[in-house]
């Protein structure tokens, strides 16, 4: 069975040392010192590696069932919802004033990686509930938060949230569930939506589907879009459970990964809904949180490669097949423990440099959130809406990958199921293509959000890089060769890039839509670049003053260095894609193909 | 349920067109004119688009089953390995002297990509069977080939490959796995194998496994194994089945993928064995043929990746999603097909010129052994040595990588089961594992073959590549500068690469390895280009005399230009990396992890 270890160290030394969250001023910062983080990541831990690990295999090898309307979750899946549920976990970062614990994104966000790593099947069951927690929350009236909010803080009942079916996903704007006003103000809802995570299950009392739909009146297109909330069982006034409403899961999707969230058809037969914020402006409403949502997605990706490069670490240490070239480093044994061969560790250390790269980058991503948030900062706004597309479509495509090199690691006993890797593999893999499909992350970043406020947040972005790099310059040689040098020239790239498209995308946006994918991979190098570069001098600095943990700190100067010499250089590549424009891309005619 | 339509016309263009083997004077090959090729691979087509390809989600769902020692297919494979027999598929390239069809190993190789593509778990059956045919034909004695290569060529019994033990893979110098002599000169084997693909099935009446075991007086190391036949049933001297051996399947291993094989656990309980050549040469005589089974599973990566680019590509042209940027292109329906947005395109056309380039790279591979073989051309046989982990390593991790492309074409639809794309994905995977890890694969590359006769045959290969640019350049601007530059950039990187090593893994070893892997594929994308450059330069001529569908020949350049354009830069990547060097990769110890 696969192990997990939560990387709580390496979480506060992101947190406390790189980020510095306790001495920031953004509210609610100020609580959050070493311990007490230590402590809420502590407990985090535990119930992550002793509780939500070892009910991963389960879950894959049961998965969901259906049998009368009624879905089953696996084995043992209910007993641990209800141990996350007593601790408060699904609390978290929820509003005070309807049972939260009113803790920071960011808090969450070190959770919520723990809990997908250890069991990112399971854990889709409280994201998906936070998720429409959060459109309610943000735009459902008073009376609709204070029925429904209370219950979903505490996951005694789940959400969801429907968008696609079966002749729609990404374009939206086609879509053909219908709500047709009723006399007392509710609606009446027919339609089919497909892949509904948590769409159904056994795990609590009552589930609030967030559903889209079109009113009668509805103008054609997204523009037409309206939100629902349609609950399983009528809440009455008192909040007990009325009838049950006319829905249901008409079955489960057979599926690549995470068995063990129920993925559901769910038919609306003329089902009782009510419309959350203003008529036709349900898309809006809907992505709101969008951020928060797919940062979270890419969370999930790296979490999968977090968990997969363990096992594959503890399987280098462990397995011994041949001798180092060098000459034995296990004389005593049959053969040294693979580790030691080159590509052994070049491959390891793809996977080291990234996962940790990628835990920064998200965590720095989140308390952007928070102090958008929290503290109205609207450039923090701006610039995490622009990170966004590249922390879902970066972290989950590399994610993936990562996954797929640790199952590597282990050789044949990777592609068996009892060493647990190629679960790995198959959960991650759902990360590159929900809540927007990476494809379509990209035609965000490139489409949209380059240009978003005259181009303001992305010029934001190279002034911050060229700001870090020059206040940081000449205090040591080898940092700034080893990273700051790497950093500039890859940030360099990325502009080359973006100029590119200044110049080739008015003429036809082809061009730059044709480079989109390639230039949220090099924006993401660039972004982990940026982060390593932080946590280098970090550790650095903390070597210097003798303060901590030496050891750890010379492993994360090394890790740093490895990830700016090996693969920052990937940024030329991607800006020679790009720079080849849309002419070889396009030239076919479809029937050509 | 997936499409498959066989690549009847391009594998004709590459053998006839582009290799021109009729004209050939490899013996055997002047036979294969245009009409012979076709004929055979029209019957070849049928039978993998009619038959195997409708099984392969057959056997996936089903799986094996192991009851009381009896291991079961999925239904409907023993039905469609009776056809495949019956054609005389499973004879084509083997020995007329023991029923085979004694044809060239590159029309086996273009009929194995239909197979493969079709239905990889089901055509692991003969493959394996073809495997230890080869091993006994060209190490056993004449009394050995003759009672076992008849039913072997014919299939009626299936042959295997027993290397792998628990604790040993890469790393056969461990195994334990005993042969003790009998005083009739058979020997008795006793040990644990895994991982044995088709080790115990129904579809055949024997099965002749070829074991590696230990004499008594070996010495340590794989210097001291030795190559047994062990029938499951004894073979009487005329030829009828007698006594059952003491071998039996002790379980089925659950995997990942290719689930329609049975991966088998076998344990030899004092089995009667009979020595293959002389005693403590078995892994000579197991991997005499290495470079035809590598080739193999090179095949297979690339195949997958076929079958499933065929998939998106169905869907990106019936899917209708959004709108062109550039306008709507089909304007009376909802919306356009995904086709018309650049980065599906993208994504398309890095999956086809991708399989079509490694079609032509496999087949030109193939024909090296045929030259090797039949020819006795020695200086093919050192360019094929050299080449073959190139065919296994790189065309797998993008034959895998390309099936992931594709499912990411199919959106959500991708990670259902109900397309296929993710059975795919899943049965491309162990190609990067099996018949040595692409890890290895890069060590033979680096560690081995580089410097194999002092160097010769990659210094053969920098100058073939030389002279074809140079042959050809100056006869078309465009294509100097499409195709011929390029080319010569990416092989400059290579010869840099090789330069890097020479340099510095002289006085350690570790600067070679640290870059292998990036090596190995530095090297695929540079043969990649070789055979682009070579099939645009046949397509250019193809359109300038106005022969044949000038359709096909225009599509063909423009898949080569992307290439060129969009894949070959990779190659500077792959070089940074290389001349990055060790350090970073060997920095830590291994406790530091």
């Amino acid at each position: 069975m696969p192990i997990y270890t939560a990387p709580t160290e390496d979480q506060l030394f992101v947190l406390d040392e790189v980020l510095r969250i306790g001495a920031s001023e953004v509210p609610g910062y100020g609580d959050l010192d070493r311990d007490t983080l230590d402590a809420i990541l502590g407990e985090a831990a535990k119930l992550a590696e002793n509780v939500l690990a070892p009910l991963n295999p389960v879950g894959d090898e049961q998965g969901c069932t259906l049998e009368n309307g009624v879905v089953r979750t696996p084995k043992g899946f209910k007993a641990a919802f209800d141990q996350v549920r007593e601790g408060g976990w699904t609390a978290l970062d929820c509003d005070p004033e309807y049972g939260g614990q009113g803790l920071p994104y960011v808090v969450a966000t070190a959770v919520g990686e723990m809990f997908s790593s250890a069991n990112m099947a399971f854990n889709m069951y409280q994201g998906l509930t936070h998720g429409a927690y959060n459109a309610i929350h943000a735009h459902g009236s008073d009376d609709q938060k204070a029925m429904y909010l209370p219950k979903m803080v505490s996951c005694e009942w789940g959400g969801t949230m429907n968008l696609t079916e079966p002749h729609c996903g990404t374009d939206l704007g086609l879509i053909r569930t219908k709500a047709v006003p009723a006399e007392d103000g509710s609606y009446k809802i027919t339609g089919q939506k497909i892949w509904i995570s948590a769409g159904e299950h056994d795990m609590v009392d009552n589930i609030i589907h967030l559903v889209l739909a079109k009113l009668p009146d509805a103008p054609d297109g997204v523009k037409g879009i309206s939100l629902f909330i349609v609950p399983k069982f009528m809440v009455n006034e008192d909040g007990s459970l009325g009838d049950r409403n006319a829905l249901s899961c008409g079955g489960l999707e057979k599926k690549m990964g995470i068995h063990g969230n129920a993925t559901c058809v769910m038919n609306y037969d003329g089902a009782t809904g009510f419309l959350v914020g203003e008529p036709h402006k349900g898309m809006r409403a809907m992505f709101t949180m969008m951020n928060e949502a797919r940062l979270g997605v890419g969370l999930q990706g790296y979490a999968q490669g977090a968990v997969a490069y363990q096992n594959a670490l503890a399987f280098a240490k462990d397995r011994v097949q041949g001798r180092a070239v060098t000459g034995a480093e296990n004389p005593e044994g049959a053969a040294d423990p693979i580790i030691v061969h080159p590509d052994v560790r070049r491959n390891l250390m793809d996977q080291k440099a990234f996962v940790e790269g990628a835990r920064a980058f998200t965590l720095w991503g989140a308390s952007l959130i928070d102090q958008a948030h929290r503290a109205q900062d609207t450039k923090a706004e701006g610039l995490i809406s622009l990170l966004t597309p590249v922390i879902k479509g970066f972290l989950t495509d590399k994610g993936f990958e990562t996954t797929v090199l640790a199952q590597q690691t282990l050789g044949g006993s990777g592609f068996t199921r009892e060493w647990g890797l190629e679960q790995f593999v198959r959960d991650a893999r759902i990360t590159m293509i929900y809540e927007g499909t990476n494809g379509v992350q990209a035609l965000d970043l490139v489409g949209r959000k380059l240009a978003q406020d005259g181009g303001k947040h992305v010029m934001g972005f190279f002034e911050m890089v060229k700001g870090y790099a020059s206040e940081n310059k000449g205090k040591d040689e080898a940092f700034d060769r080893d990273f700051l040098e790497p950093l500039k020239a890859a940030s360099k790239d990325l502009q080359a890039a973006g100029m590119f498209f200044m110049q080739n995308g008015m003429k036809n946006p082809n061009e730059a839509l044709a480079g989109s994918y390639d230039f949220m991979h090099l924006f993401g190098h660039v972004c982990l670049g940026l982060m390593w570069a932080r946590m280098g001098l970090t550790a650095q600095e903390k070597l210097a003053s003798g303060e901590g943990d030496a050891a750890f700190y010379r492993t994360k100067l090394a890790t740093g260095r490895y990830y700016m010499a090996r693969q920052l250089p990937m940024t030329a590549t991607h800006l020679a894609r790009i720079q080849s424009g849309a002419e070889t891309v396009m030239a076919l005619e479809a029937e050509a193909f």
